[in-house]
C-alpha cells in the first residue's frame, strides 16, 4: 500500500480508538455531575434536543426537561444524602458519527453506617458526534426486574 | 527510521491499543448476556473449549456445560427476579494472540424496594485472539471472602 | 502535511491514547492489590512522595506511609473478612506528562450471606508520569455523604 493509504487507514483506526475513549469519558462524568446537583452541566451531556426515558416515569426531551429532572425535589434530595450514579464500564459501538453503548448502572444511596443499593439498571444509549464532542442523543434505562423491557435492553450487547 | 518502518511500529501500537479495547468490550457484554439468560450468547463469549470455575460449584468446560449454567433453574431464576451480573473495570494485559485480565465482578439481586449485592468476586481471564475476535479461554471466579485463593487471584493484579 | 508530520502526528495522538489505557490499569489495579493486603506493592501505585487523602483520617504522604495504612489492623481486618475495594470507569484528562482522573470507588464488605455496602465515594486523582509509568501523586477520596467538599470533588467531572 502506498504511504498516503497507510497513514489514512491508521489516521481511520486512531479516531475509531479516540471516538471509543471520548464517549468512555462522557459515560463517566455522567455520574459525577448528577450527583453533584449540577443540572445544566449534567444536561450538557446530552444533544440540544436530546431524551432520557427513564423508565416508570415520563420520557424528558430537551436539556430544559433534564435540567428540571436534576433540579427536582425527587433528585435534590438525594444530592442532599449522597448519592453515587455510578456507570459500569459499557460495550461502545461506533458507527461514522454515531453511536451506541449498552451497560450498567446503578444508584447507591447514603444510609449513614452503609449504603443501599436503590437500583441496578440497564441502559441502551445512542449518542452523535457534534461540533463540541460526542453527546447523548437518547439514553433508556430500565430497573433490572426480569420484565420483557428489561430483558430487551440487556440483549442489545449481542453483537 | 525510514518512513516504512515508523508506519509499522505505529500499526503494531495501533493493535495493542485496540486489542485492549477489544477485550474491554468482551468483558463488558458478558453482564447483560448472562443477565438477560442468553445461554448460547453468553457461551459464545468463550472459546470452544473454553471453561469457567466459578469456585464453590463444578468447573464447566465447553460451551456446551457453559449454557448449561445459563439455562440452568439457578441463574434462570436469577433471571427471573431481576440480577446484574458487573464486570469492574478490569487490568488488561496483551502477549501478543493471548492475553489476561483481572478485576472484579459483583452479583446484584432485585429484592424489590432495594437490591441485595449477593456477592463480589475476583476473576483472572485469559484470552485468546480466534478469527471471530478475542474470546475468554479460561475465567476464575472467587468470592472474596479473604481465602488463600481468592487473594492470589487478588495478587495478580501486581505486574 | 508532509509524511514526516503526519507520522509525528499520529504518534503524539497514539501516545496520548496509550496513556489514558496505561491510567485506566493502573487505577484498576489498586483494588485488588489493597484488598490483597499487600501493602508495599499497593504503594507502588503512587509516587515516592505521592500522597492519599481519604478523609475523615490524617492524609498519608510518602510510601512508607501508605504502607501503614495497608499494613494497619482496620484494613487487614477488612482483608481477613474479604472487602472489594473497586474503582469505577473514571474521567481521565492528560495533560502531558501530568495527568488528572475523577471517579467513584466503593467498599463491599464480605457479611457471610451477602455483601454490605460500607462506603461510596468520589475521588480525584492527580498523577505523573515517572521512569516507570504513570504513578498517583495525590488521591483525595471522599464519602459522598451531601457535604460540601464532596460535591467540591464532584464538580470536577466537568470539563
Amino acid at each position: 500500500m502506498a504511504t498516503n493509504d497507510r497513514l489514512a487507514k491508521l489516521d481511520q483506526r486512531l479516531a475509531r480508538v479516540e471516538d471509543e475513549l471520548a464517549i468512555q469519558r462522557l459515560l463517566a462524568s455522567y455520574g459525577p455531575l448528577a450527583d453533584a446537583g449540577l443540572g445544566p452541566q449534567t444536561a450538557a451531556l446530552w444533544t440540544e434536543d436530546g431524551a432520557y426515558d427513564p423508565g416508570g416515569v415520563a420520557r424528558a426531551e430537551g436539556r430544559d426537561a433534564l435540567i428540571r429532572i436534576y433540579h427536582g425535589e425527587r433528585h435534590q434530595g438525594l444530592v442532599r444524602r449522597g448519592s453515587m450514579h455510578m456507570t459500569a464500564p459499557a460495550q461502545v459501538s461506533i458507527h461514522g458519527d454515531h453511536a451506541e453503548a449498552v451497560g450498567y448502572s446503578m444508584l447507591a444511596l447514603n444510609a449513614g453506617e452503609q449504603f443501599t443499593l436503590l437500583r441496578a439498571s440497564i441502559n441502551h444509549w445512542t449518542l452523535a458526534r457534534t461540533p463540541d464532542g460526542w453527546r447523548i442523543v437518547e439514553r433508556t434505562n430500565r430497573v433490572l426486574d426480569g420484565s420483557p423491557e428489561a430483558h430487551d435492553l440487556l440483549s442489545r450487547a449481542d453483537r
